[in-house]
């Protein structure tokens, strides 16, 4: 299996991105297309041994910076990793483009190359959360900020497809991200899409809470990529904030920290639950190819992880069944 | 000064509520007025001894229950414990009314009884963040679902007004939830909005993320009651999480329980950061009259702290200053 990550896009890139390419390419067994700036990348390899035809670079001479325009950009820079890579997928030189480059222009470049999966109005990106068992699928996490009531009926058929395939996850259970679990409570939007997934052929139970992410009542949460953008955040700052706050317990005095050391492998458990680096990336659901988007601060661990994620998506037989479904084709 | 309490609102009323008030008219010096069934209030107002003039009943006959529709219920029960207390609110009897109870009926109750403040289109709940010293206020927290970007300036208004009468903030920083910290980011509503906040006379400093709501970069958050009231209850299911996570590994070994144990003091100030209690409630903002919403499920503590929190208000002059205020007329 041939996989092609973006060399450039990310905050620790081309570095750790390079790393966790390599390693990724030795753990699984697969191909690694790293395609970027053919001299930086290649420079990167020379401290790694025995590759052999693990890892290839394929050159893209532009990169597409955080603060740029996402569109504008994409359309200026036809060479982009960003493009480079969408295109080797479109033209099946890889089964899938793993990147953790702005987040909009992986959007816009595959909208553009691979285009949307037939009947699908708009990409959702899906975030996997971690629970104690199998993650949770939220989408939108921050593809489509303005929603209608189909768009979500759309993202809850896609998310429960992708969590049967991937995840195994039998009949999943699809709830819907609202300020109440009662049916009346919600914006317009959620109220409309309430009555819509009452109708539409899945396993709705109904509306969730913010308090509810964490707690596997359901295997999906759909919702507006704007909302689902700002509660994965709001759990990402909870989590980040309580973990600096015991760090500074513990080195507050001798005795805490030797409290702290001798609880630490048990404390790292815990901090798993936390860490979005613990499945890497996040499927873009609802175009023609196989793309995970990685968040922009991964580090090698997290591009590994994003790697393995993209390979067990391709392994599952996806996008093609979801391409090949009509589900959404009647609503 | 004299504050009315619903003593019937809440999951766990009316014990804790009572419970509650009693302890804030002991500590604060003021006075109470429990409001809500007189013998089910005089019932258990017996197991406190030497209340004096500190405590006094009104009653209020019916109830609104959690699972009522919360127009409809303040409409056809004119003498519930939720009305009896707005009732008072608007006829001066007290200087403000705290209610644990459904916050629909509450919204709507003090709407219909106070009324709004002049020129404010759309009442905002304001809810008080724990960081490390004052607390961040954001609003709107769920009282209005679907907004105009005008009724955000508003908060933004309304919000600053509170931070700097009541927390002494001197020229509160607001900032705008986003999806990301440029300008280009959000929704529709919210790129709307930051552009109306730039021109506003307010010390708006641009978009903050999920993750910042802890960081303390800005006094005040604007959004809309849909979004706030998921990315607070995102920061709290996070926090309950990852709590209830660590007891579990202290109780998972005697030595582990043993660290648990000795690490508890410092434990417990990390968990007063994820406490909803510690202010115990929220100012309903933009309505003529003071009022506090308590969250549903506040114990005696929580209930004490909104009281605390009501005197406070009336003491720093709120909301008369917010109502004689002309900022937002010229919008």
């Amino acid at each position: 299996m041939k996989i092609a990550i973006d060399a450039m896009g990310g905050d620790h890139a081309p570095a750790e991105i390079i790393k966790g390419a390599v390693e990724a390419a030795k753990e699984f067994g697969i191909e690694v297309l790293l395609v970027g700036q053919q001299a930086v990348i290649q420079d990167q390899l020379k401290s790694f041994k025995n590759l052999d035809s693990m890892v290839s670079i394929i050159d893209a001479p532009d990169v597409v910076g955080f603060d740029e325009h996402a569109t504008q950009a994409v359309k200026e820079k036809p060479r982009s990793s960003v493009m480079v890579g969408m295109r080797l997928l479109r033209g099946k030189g890889v089964s899938a483009f793993v990147s953790a480059g702005h987040t909009g222009a992986v959007l816009f470049a595959a909208l553009m190359t691979l285009g949307k999966v037939h009947g699908i109005q708009r990409p959702a990106l899906g975030a996997l959360i971690k629970t104690q068992q199998k993650p949770v699928l939220l989408l939108d996490a921050g593809a489509t900020t303005d929603c209608r009531p189909y768009y979500l009926v759309q993202f809850a058929y896609m998310g429960s497809i992708y969590m049967n395939k991937v995840w195994g996850v039998e009949n999943p259970r699809v709830g819907l991200l609202a300020n109440g679990e009662e049916e009346i409570k919600g914006n317009l939007l959620v109220r409309s899409t309430h009555q819509l997934l009452k109708q539409a052929k899945l396993n709705f139970v109904g509306n969730v809470e913010g308090r509810d992410i964490l707690k596997q009542t359901v295997d999906v949460i759909v919702t507006d990529g704007f909302t689902g953008n700002v509660a994965l955040k709001s759990l990402e700052g909870m989590g980040e904030s309580i973990f600096s706050s015991l760090k500074t317990v513990f080195n507050s005095n001798i005795q805490f920290r030797l409290a702290g050391l001798f609880l630490r492998p048990a404390l790292r458990a815990v901090a798993k639950q936390v860490d979005y680096s613990e499945y890497g990336g996040a499927p873009l659901l609802g175009v023609r190819g196989n793309v995970i988007v990685a968040h922009g601060r991964s580090q090698s661990k997290a591009i590994k992880n994003a790697i393995r994620l993209a390979k067990q998506t391709v392994d599952q037989g996806l996008p093609q069944a979801m391409m090949e479904e009509k589900l959404w084709l009647n609503q």
